[in-house]
């Protein structure tokens, strides 16, 4: 009576190294061809949104999209039957990921024009650096966060600046504009101004008078500059970052901002 | 008689901390409601310039916006009355904000078209680092202007030197391409030297010549290049404004500024 | 019957110092052409591009460009020649770049229009390092080189994330403004999401729609900001590299990359 | 007969303290005006090139165009007779400059338009640093271009590159995209490619193939990216520039790094 949920739990542990590890074969065969199949079904709805290929081709990507989601699905709910918690699961940042991913096809029974929004499936990718066994990139992309989120005040207090400036100066230039040089309404002045203090520059709206033109090139060399500030942000806590991992202290002497391949103690020569 | 002035004291001082304050649970509503009232002001302002919305809506946002204009008006005169020094207030940073941000309206009765000035009431909004004791941020900013201020110098020279280059340019590409190419003065050659040197790049004026697109090519990467120089500077800056901000005081003569591996006071020379 | 070899030898040698070094005043005279004659062909196609040039001009331009290829012919041969070991020359990264410069002219006779591709000639040109002695700037490309190797992980994460990001807003934009307004399909949006998110904005493309101009906005001040996290990575970096650079090596083990701080040496804790 | 070449040594030395010093109230009101002056002429250059101004005040332009040349004339003739050594002036910097602000005006007599020129009169408006006794801005510029300096390898390695980029990518473009989308000629090309790399963006020229936009795509992601290097390296060499500038060594135990304007050694106490 005891041997069928052990044997359960045996085929439960055994789906759970394919699924969710990649350290046997099996689990990285299972990862690769995920992965394929992601960007197989996100090049299939890309494609099936050119309309020409919709004409040719938009029955076989429709059961392609199809055959897809009913495989991920499948999967969903597999992942779902080998975790110890599956509500855990299905609220953590892949577990949302993975449902989100294969909503849009059912939903689109209802709204037609929502299977586009599968895309969010591209963002399954992330499991690939899993799957290549990327430590090495994921210590990396750790520091990056690290070092954004150590600067996230300083970023906040910027792009804060950055948008008291796009509305007054938005808006400063409908009124020397005007709305029969395309600037027809504040909040298509503030656009314009987003794009122009961010070095974009579309040119759909550019300003025609004197007064408009000298402002505009005002808020270019204003954007041109400022950009400064988020980069020296991001530099320093980087550089910042980057130490501290490298940092080690002697023993001996206390000393600190040993390199991390150091053996002896730069300051007295202890070993470390 | 010495329990009127006492009473209107006591009722001034209460005024004072919900009006300036956010201690009290009063003042901190007081500051949420009136965060509130801005952003909604301004929100309003921005919709009336919407020629659709205005012919719809036109009468109510104006009505809204007389609205908040006389609850600002009220609130201002509030402010002069409970500040031990009104004059001193009015012509403090906030003060001259506070009065920009309802001069508008009554403007508009004399000239049409001033009443989207208001939008400079976006400014009274940085009130918001001081209601969610954002004391963080504000050191900050702070931190921010500090490298900002310490490489105006540097950055005034970069400054001076776009601004020679873009007229030199400018004039020179006038004289390249000429009127029939949309280069049809000086002033918006140089207005087109801004534009391309900043990398914003619109297109509503661009080279046709051969010799013109060479000399844009070269503007383009010079532009391209010494977006470095203002990063470099900022970035040096507050890498040393950031560091000085980690260190120590003198316990001697409680200078500070000290490196993190000084062992002496550097100005008196005590051990630290 | 030993001297012919050791003569054939001997014009091997010549012929090696002459083509491969730059030491002898014929192999500085060698390269010298060389390099002449490589910016003399680039510019020759370049100009039998241009329709008016074309026509005048293409006779004389086809002989120049066949001269051209048959001087480098004869030099390609001449290398294989003189090398000890051809097969490993040809398969180098010169050895590659040298036949790739004279195949598209011999391909031009079956399929025209590829002539084109000999601009892939222009990379010969690298060879101008050698030819100045510019040892200096050999060491300095080797030193960003470097810097890039050390940073390409952090580049990749943040590339892969680009990537990401571009499919996501690409395709909501899609949903969002559909063909009516120019986002006629997903590879199209993705396609302006790449050109929005670089701030290079041409324009060609652009969003109509209150919500799209909103979100464009957004997409615009993230590549305004993530523009940092690169420049970030690669300037930590380069001061990393550059730091290196300038330390000693100790006079025990001879192990370098010693801070310019450092007492003793961190590998075998001698005295420095 | 002494007296004569006496009291015109103290005439020419007089003038030559007003002209080129700023230490006398005479000498920098001289500094004023002639800044005045350059502006003024500047402008008004500037505003004939308008072509309704021009109609309207042309001649009155024409006069104060003719007018500043004749005084800068006489100020240049007056700049050689006392100085001592009038051919070394004449081929220096600012000599160059001098001649090259009146030159124009004369030329304009032969070649018409070329009155235009003189807008290089701006570059004597570099003496304002002088004049505002501008002392601090002169070492912070002067610390500037050593920062540049010490990079021009690593820059010039760069623009080589770029350089080598655009040629082989704006030639692919060509081949992809061709005559009917804009893409006329390889030059054309190529300057299509610096537009696109240097994320400028004009819009003028824009892929309309899948195969193009993907290369487009492609180049402005590196064009994102690798802004990355200039930018690293001018940061790291303004940061080391910086730094030794703020270096002092303690006379006792040799240690160095003290700020400016510490008094003692920070590792040993010992007075500086």
């Amino acid at each position: 009576m005891n041997a069928a949920p052990k044997n359960r739990a045996k085929w439960r542990n055994h789906l759970h190294a394919v699924i969710f590890e990649a350290e046997t074969p099996a689990g990285k065969w299972f990862d690769i061809l995920l992965i394929a199949a992601i960007l197989a079904s996100v090049l299939a709805v890309m494609l099936d949104s050119v309309s020409s290929i919709n004409i040719r081709y938009g029955a076989v990507l429709t059961v392609v999209e199809w055959f897809f989601t009913i495989v991920f699905t499948i999967e969903y709910i597999l992942r779902l039957i080998c975790v110890d918690r599956p509500l855990l699961y299905s609220t953590s940042f892949f577990g949302i990921v993975d449902i989100m991913a294969i909503i849009p096809t059912y939903l689109s029974l209802l709204i037609p024009g929502s299977e586009y929004l599968i895309v969010v499936r591209i963002l399954r990718i992330l499991r690939i650096f899993r799957v290549l066994k990327l430590v090495q990139y994921m210590s990396e992309a750790l520091l990056l966060m690290k070092a954004l989120r150590a600067s996230s005040r300083k970023i906040t207090v910027f792009l804060f600046t950055v948008f008291t400036l796009v509305i007054i100066l938005g808006s400063l230039m409908y009124l020397i504009e005007g709305a029969q040089n395309g600037f027809t309404s504040i909040p298509r002045s503030v656009y314009w101004a987003v794009v122009t203090l961010t070095t974009v520059g579309y040119g759909d709206i550019s300003p025609q008078t004197n007064i408009g033109q000298i402002l505009a090139a005002f808020i270019m060399v204003l954007g041109y500059s400022i950009i400064a500030v988020p980069t020296g942000i991001v530099t320093v806590e980087l550089s910042q970052v980057s130490r501290k991992k490298a940092t080690r202290s002697c023993t001996d002497c206390s000393a600190e901002g040993h390199d991390s391949d150091a053996l002896f103690c730069k300051y007295c020569g202890a070993k470390l």
